[in-house]
């Protein structure tokens, strides 16, 4: 493990340079698989997209998707106290317990999506409730909770470096364990106004375009979040051309992880499922500083918060799904699993029109 | 097993009778539920209502999503001469053949999926190929493929209902089996060409705005496929309040029968997965025959095809996916059972805020 503020750097530079973009030929070579499959050209249409990015991001043509992991990354954060969101910021302790418990939705859903859950406490406020060992936990506590940006830096750079290289060992780890999608969940309140800040900064979009209601404020709660950022901005001036800058004075523990673990992921040439508002923030400043790292992005789902689209367009991916899901945990990422299974699982076991003996035209 | 034309439509009319709508208690009821789950209210969006509709199709507050069926009913279309398909008739046998073999797109997504798949011939023109028995395959072949309908009635009122009654009889199956979910497939050049002409009569719209490409045609079989279905409703003159007239004219065997698993679901409280367009055809014709089938439908996914966007509209359900699919087999419904499932297992298996000690508001 990392332990000092030089090596942390060192550490997340190294892993930068470790990242390629994928080989194009790979692109080539599925699509020349996909057309010889017992089915009109194209007619699977996002799967097939799917299945031909799995290969070039695995460099095969025979493309896998199991072992499947949902890294959770919990922190608190101290813009709360400007009466952000619309629970507690003990919820967070709260919900980080249950997840380890099992009992929280992401639980559900990625066992439905054959997922391991890992939670990480990288920052969370506050003592944990007793934890039963239903899904991986480990904490990683770089400091409880960040300071509140709308006065300052929301955490010291060396604080950010720590946190960022949580996210890049567990993704290593994840590498190391033959896991094949790794699916990004958060656990955080008030952690949307953190992703909607870094939003604002990278796309060079007013504050009012891209913050929304997260778990359901009010409208005075949304004028308050609004402000909240348009002070944060004002205060830190983050610029758009310094990432980690922008994860440092706006972020969040829980996204300097998730950044990390994007890092980490495209650095072992491992398909990385993002979810919503948080973990596409750390997703974007990941690309910013290696753009490489969006070849090995999935965009799991569109959620309501306004800012999720305009994350989803800066990035050039199209959303798998679209259900309205607007609760974070890594939900969205564990059902988009199912669906590159499907696209690996078509691209590898379909027959062709030659061996079925099919008529492939008129 | 029916026999007789008497028998046949004696069954029919006993399943619609048998029909019931949901009983709206279960909603409330179920609604009740979602919100002590620990989430923000409505967070899962589209997966609550899903979970909702699934208690009230089942009258329990413990969903169940296991066992899964796909049925995939295949057929052949003398329509077919008028040259509105990519691919020659022969292929409807060949992809049959593939299907039973395991080959095909579908036995891969219902793999993922775990559901079962059964391929069911209720009118293939022309043998099968050797069939190894790794998907369930029953013949009830009730003609070798309709005759053409743009020059009289498609089949025989008879060899219609005979059709509607193997569906009917495959669902009871299905349900005494312990199948939750059953997923609608079909398979047939040419029943893209049946599926629209049912829709422009149901919606009362032209042929022009509700038909397509289909597996992929030119714009000259476009308008070959369109001037052949207008010829089929102005020689036919199906109208939109005798549906199974409008079966019997401008249908097809596999959609009758695809109609009959509707009816036949339906009458068992077995939740329904229709797929594009040509399962959503003959789920509209079961529910112009009996309106209570609507409750018991999930629309899977929305096809590129420009009829199943008015066909959707016209049932009044909301598609849980769009991924640009237009290969139909029950393709979509694979897909989409692997979301209803996740919708269950976060009703049946999140904490509550109370058992969790989650504080639920500020």
């Amino acid at each position: 493990m990392v332990s000092t503020p030089t090596d942390a750097r060192k550490k997340v530079f190294d892993t930068i340079e470790q990242i390629e973009p994928v080989n194009a030929q790979w692109i080539d070579r599925a699509g020349q698989r996909l057309v010889k499959l017992t089915k009109p050209p194209d007619s699977l249409g996002q799967l097939e997209q799917v299945a031909t990015r799995l290969c070039a991001i695995q460099a095969t043509l025979k493309p896998v998707s199991m072992k499947r992991r949902i890294i959770v990354c919990a922190a608190d954060h101290g813009v709360t106290v400007e009466g952000v969101s619309a629970y507690p910021q003990s919820v967070t302790a709260q919900m980080v317990t249950n997840m380890a418990n099992g009992g929280a939705a992401i639980n559900a859903l990625a066992r439905v999506a054959r997922a391991g859950v890992w939670v990480i406490d990288v920052g969370v406020n506050g003592s944990l409730g007793p934890i039963g060992g239903k899904a991986k936990f480990s904490s990683h506590r770089v400091r409880e909770g960040t300071a509140n940006m709308a006065e300052g830096p929301a955490m010291s750079e060396n604080d950010m470096l720590a946190a960022v290289v949580v996210g890049i060992e567990h993704a290593q780890k994840a590498a190391a364990d033959g896991v094949a999608l790794l699916g990004l969940g958060d656990m955080g309140i008030g952690n949307t106004t953190a992703a909607s800040a870094i939003t604002a900064v990278l796309t060079g979009l007013s504050p009012v375009h891209v913050t929304g209601c997260g778990t359901g404020i009010d409208q005075s709660a949304l004028t308050r979040k609004i402000n909240a950022i348009e002070r944060a901005l004002s205060i830190n001036q983050p610029h758009r051309d310094r990432p980690f800058d922008i994860l440092q004075t706006v972020g969040g523990l829980e996204i300097a992880a998730l950044c990390g673990a994007c890092l980490g992921a495209a650095g072992q040439r491992l398909a990385i499922l993002i979810d919503g508002l948080i973990s596409t923030a750390a997703a974007m400043i990941a690309v910013a500083a290696c753009q490489h790292v969006k070849d090995y992005l999935f965009a799991s789902h569109l959620s309501p918060e306004p800012g999720h689209k305009v994350q989803l367009e800066w990035l050039g991916h199209r959303p798998l799904l679209d259900l309205g899901m607007r609760l974070g945990e890594g939900t969205g990422a564990s059902l988009a699993m199912n669906i590159i299974a499907a696209a690996c699982a078509a691209f590898n076991e379909m027959a062709t029109f030659e061996s079925a003996h099919v008529s492939n035209h008129l």
